[in-house]
C-alpha cells in the first residue's frame, strides 16, 4: 500500500517554464496594462502550466468534503456534539449547508466522502462511502490511528482525484467535517512547524478561553504522549492526525499526480496539504489556496507551503466554503485569458515605450 | 440643477437597525457555527437594510462605465496617448474589454456612459451618450470644468441610477475609463485628507519613476493653482476632478437615494464615492468596497470613507472589473441568507451552551 503511494508520488513532476511563457504572452497581448489583472494573472499562468493548455476553459468542478469523527472529542475540544458530524453529512447530502450554497453559486458539484464517520449512511446521491473507521481514536490517549489506516485513507483520497481525472474535472476543490477536526489540525501544524500550540491553536467553531485553554493542553499531550516523528509525515499522520485530514491530503496528491488544479479550503483542508507538500515539495505548485481564515495558525501553513489566499474575508466554517468561493475567482482569471481581445484584434494603441 | 441634487440626497436615509436585526438571527439560525462566515455576513446584513427585504434575491446587475477624456493628458501624464479612451469604450462595447469578461462570469450587465469623450461615438446597444463636454480642460492649466458642468455630470450618474430603479436592478456596480484620470483622483484624494501629494500618486496605467515624479509635479500646481476648496466638494470636482468621476459620484448618490447597494470599483471609482460621501456621510452605509487596489493612494481613500473592501487581488484595471469580481461574493452572501437550512430544518444539534 505504502508502494501505491510513493509509485503517486513518484508520478508528480514540476510545473514547465515553456507554459508560464505561453500564459504571460497572450495575457501580455489583451487589452489591459501590463500586469493590470495583479493575482488573477498570476492564477491564470499557474493554471496554464497546471494543466498543460495555453487555453484552458474550466466546465467541470467538484468539491470533495471528506467527513470523519474524531476521538479526542472526549476531551470536550469542540462547541459542538460529536453527533454533529452525521447530522451535517445529511444536512450537505441534502443541499442545505454553506457549502451546498456556495458551490451551487460556482456551478460546482459537491462530493462527500465518508472516509470514517460514526455513523452508517444509506447510500445516497453525492455520497461516496469509504470508511477507513468509525472515526480515530483519541488522541489525547494514544494514536490517532494505525499507519496502515493513514496510507488507506490517504489512497481513497487518490482514488476520488482519479475519479475526477476520469469524469475530466478541471478544478477539484477540497473540504471537510468532522466535529474536534481543528484540534489535530492544530496539532500536525505544531509538529511541523515546531511553533508553540498555543500559537497555532483557536476557536474553531467557537469555544470559549477557558475550554480553549483545555485544548491547547489536550493537543500538548497528544504531542508529548505520541511523539510523532517531524520527519515523517506518516507517522504525523497516523499518530495525531484525522482520516478526513488524510482524505484531503490523498486528493492533493492525486490531483498533483493527475495534473488537476486543485484549490485547498480552510485550516483542516490545509493541514492536509501540509501533509501533501511534505510528502513531496513538488506539490505546492498545484495548490491554489482558497482564502485566509481567522484561525490563528491558518496563516502560518500558508507561509509554510508558500501559497498566497486568494480570498481573506473571516471566514471559519470550513466544509470547502472557501474552495467554492476561490472557484469562482480562478474560473475568472482563466476567462480572461480566452476571452478578452487583443490589442491587435481590438485596434487600441499600446503604451508608448 | 443644483438644487436637484440637493433634492436626491435629502432623499437618503440612513439604514434601520431591525433590518440588520432581521437579517442577523437569520443569519444565527441557519446551519453553521454563529459568526463562522465572517465578512459574508456582513455582507447579507448590510445588504438586507440597503434593500429593506429580509430574504432579498440579487438577480439584475449592471455595471455603469462611465468614460471621459483629461485635459491633463497634455502634460504627459499616462503611459498611454490620449485615443485609448475611444478606442477602449468600443472594445468594451464590441465585449472584448477585461470588464466585460468578468462581468459575463458575474452575471452583470455593462453600459458605457459617455459623459465626456472626444471623440464621436455612434450609438449602439450598451452604450448611453450624455457627453457634458469633450473632456475636461487640462488642471495644471486652469479648472477642469465649470461648476454647472460638474453638477451636470453628477445628475448623469443619478439619472443611470433612476433608471436602474426602474429596470429593478438589484446591484449596480461603478466602472471608469479615461486615459490620465489617476490624476485627478489622486488630486482629488490629496485635497480631501490634505495628504501630501506624493503620498497618493502612483504609477496608474504603468508610468516609469520620472513620470511618476513629473506626475506629483503636475497635481501639486493643479492644486495650488486652482484652489479648490476642501469643504466643498462641488468646487473640487469642477476645479480638479474629471467628469466620469463626477458621473460615478451622481451614480451613488442615486443609488443610495434608491436603495440600491451599490459596489464601487478602484481607485478612479472610489474618488467619486469620496465626493459622494462628502456630500452626504450617510451614502457610505450603501457602498461596497469591491477591492484594494496596488494604487498605494487607494487604502486612504477606503479609510477616509470607512469601507472595508472585500478583495485584494493587487488589481489596477478599473472599468468596473472589480466591481464585476466582488458582485460574485455579494451575491453569495445573499444566496447564504436564502438558501441554507436552519438548524431546525436540518435536525442539526445547535452549540453547547
Amino acid at each position: 500500500m505504502e508502494e501505491k503511494l510513493r509509485e503517486k508520488l513518484r508520478a508528480i513532476s514540476p510545473l514547465k517554464e515553456e507554459f508560464f511563457a505561453l500564459a504571460q504572452a497572450r495575457l501580455d497581448s489583451l487589452t489591459k496594462p501590463l500586469g493590470s489583472l495583479g493575482q488573477l494573472e498570476e492564477i491564470a499562468r499557474r493554471y496554464v502550466a497546471i494543466v498543460e493548455n495555453p487555453r484552458p476553459r474550466i466546465q467541470r468542478k467538484i468539491i470533495f468534503t471528506f467527513a470523519a469523527d474524531h476521538g479526542v472529542t472526549a476531551e470536550g475540544v469542540s462547541a459542538y456534539p460529536k453527533e454533529v458530524t452525521p447530522q451535517m453529512v445529511d444536512n450537505i447530502l441534502g443541499q442545505g449547508a454553506g457549502v451546498n450554497v456556495l458551490a451551487r453559486h460556482a456551478g460546482a458539484r459537491v462530493i462527500v466522502v465518508d472516509i470514517g464517520v460514526d455513523h452508517d449512511f444509506s447510500p445516497r446521491d453525492g455520497l461516496t462511502i469509504r470508511k477507513v473507521a468509525r472515526g480515530t481514536a483519541n488522541i489525547a490517549r494514544g494514536p490517532a490511528m494505525t499507519r496502515n489506516q493513514a496510507l488507506q485513507a490517504l489512497l481513497v483520497g487518490v482514488e476520488m482525484a482519479d475519479q475526477a481525472k476520469e469524469q475530466n474535472v478541471d478544478l477539484v476543490g477540497t473540504g471537510d467535517m468532522g466535529i474536534g477536526n481543528t484540534t489535530p489540525s492544530s496539532a500536525i501544524l505544531a509538529c511541523l512547524t515546531q511553533l508553540p500550540v498555543s500559537q497555532v491553536t483557536h476557536r474553531g467553531t467557537g469555544i470559549d478561553d477557558s475550554t480553549l485553554h483545555h485544548k491547547i493542553k489536550v493537543i500538548e499531550q497528544a504531542i508529548s504522549l505520541n511523539r510523532p516523528d517531524p520527519q515523517d509525515p506518516l507517522d504525523i499522520l497516523s499518530k495525531i492526525g484525522g482520516l478526513e485530514i488524510a482524505g484531503i491530503a490523498g486528493l492533493i496528491i492525486g490531483c498533483a499526480a493527475q495534473r488537476i488544479p486543485v484549490v485547498v479550503d480552510g485550516f483542516i483542508s490545509t493541514a492536509g496539504a501540509m501533509i501533501a507538500v511534505e510528502l513531496n515539495p513538488l506539490i505546492k505548485e498545484y495548490i491554489f489556496a482558497s482564502h485566509q481564515s481567522v484561525e490563528i495558525g491558518h496563516r502560518f501553513m500558508w507561509e509554510h507551503i508558500g501559497q498566497k489566499p486568494i480570498l481573506n474575508l473571516a471566514l471559519r466554517l470550513g466544509e470547502g466554503t472557501g474552495s467554492a468561493l476561490a472557484m469562482s475567482i480562478i474560473e475568472a482569471a482563466v476567462r480572461v485569458l480566452n476571452e478578452m481581445a487583443t490589442f491587435h484584434e481590438a485596434r487600441v494603441s499600446e503604451a508608448k515605450a
